[in-house]
């Protein structure tokens, strides 16, 4: 674990190129650090919660010796953007018809609508069929709140979400999206 | 831990009302769901990030055996107030004649810069001689620029700084001068 710096960076880099197309996690990472390189927005991931069952002391450090990990009662990034309060969360379905709804948390929903009604901006990114969508937080609770399915289909998402650039070389793009979004009280494309 | 909701919340209350007055961190959680309660701000503690050393795996649950604490590279608090983008972190210091640099770490220094530039509300609250202040971001930013010291004299504090609104019902708050400092691009005192 003790690489010098500098190996330490190539290091982490090699993994990033080489989890590429494969983690969605990485690939927002990735976004996000390109965003803060160029100053463009300030968004991170939160840490995970966890909860701590047994520490113990080492030359004075902490160590925790059990802990499991925990769900965020929020979603998983956060940050700033032209002034503006950012928040999602990005999130994975194997199923190529439909986005199951027990991928997001009933605490995460009610959290997404007092973020819209407090103002800022919120929304989903949604890999499914090996593409990116952003689906704006109205659009995900007006779909909650007229239907009784599970799952979100596929057809909304196409409909209702924004298809994400995404290639190998550049990356991930979000933030153009939120551009267009950012400025509407409700969704900008209903 | 199954008490029914009653009276798991009075023992929560009874808890809360037991730590006033002594940890900065409690007053600060309080104050937060206070807001959360009255429907008036969204600002949560991000999780205290870790890293992982060791996992293993009970009934295909995740556990950690080796861990430690690792540092914010922000702040601890952020969230949404009134659209807008809010960030801070609490700070205790024992010393009664000033608040030493130390306690803020350099890259936290560089993203408070960040914030600001981003458009963001961006402070310290520093509990000094039993009294806490609301010192800005482009204050704080400003005293660091402008002088060599490695503390923040009480008296710049105080002249610069806004004095909270505590007591021991009513709790701290912190946004009644958030109100105060969100119209203006730089410090609405000096």
């Amino acid at each position: 674990m003790n690489y010098p710096n500098k190996i330490k960076k190539e290091y982490h880099k090699n993994i990033n190129y080489a989890n590429r197309g494969m983690d969605l996690e990485s690939i927002i990472n990735e976004a996000n650090e390109y965003y803060l390189e160029h100053d463009l927005a300030l968004i991170y991931k939160k840490p995970t919660p966890i909860g701590v069952v047994k520490v113990s002391y080492e030359n004075n450090r902490q160590i925790i010796n059990k802990a499991y990990f925990a769900t965020q009662s929020t979603l998983d990034y956060n940050g700033l953007y032209k002034g503006k309060y950012i928040e999602f969360d990005a999130k994975n379905t194997e199923s190529k018809t439909s986005f199951p709804l027990n991928n997001v948390h009933l605490h995460q929903i009610k959290h997404i609508r007092n973020v819209i009604k407090h103002g800022g901006i919120v929304f989903l990114i949604i890999k499914i069929n090996a593409q990116f969508y952003l689906l704006n937080g109205p659009d995900f609770i007006y779909f909650i709140d007229n239907n009784k399915r599970k799952s979100i289909p596929y057809e909304y998402i196409k409909e209702y979400g924004y298809n994400l650039e995404y290639n190998y070389n550049k990356g991930l793009n979000y933030l153009s999206i939120v551009d267009l979004i950012g400025g509407f009280e409700n969704n900008g494309k209903k």
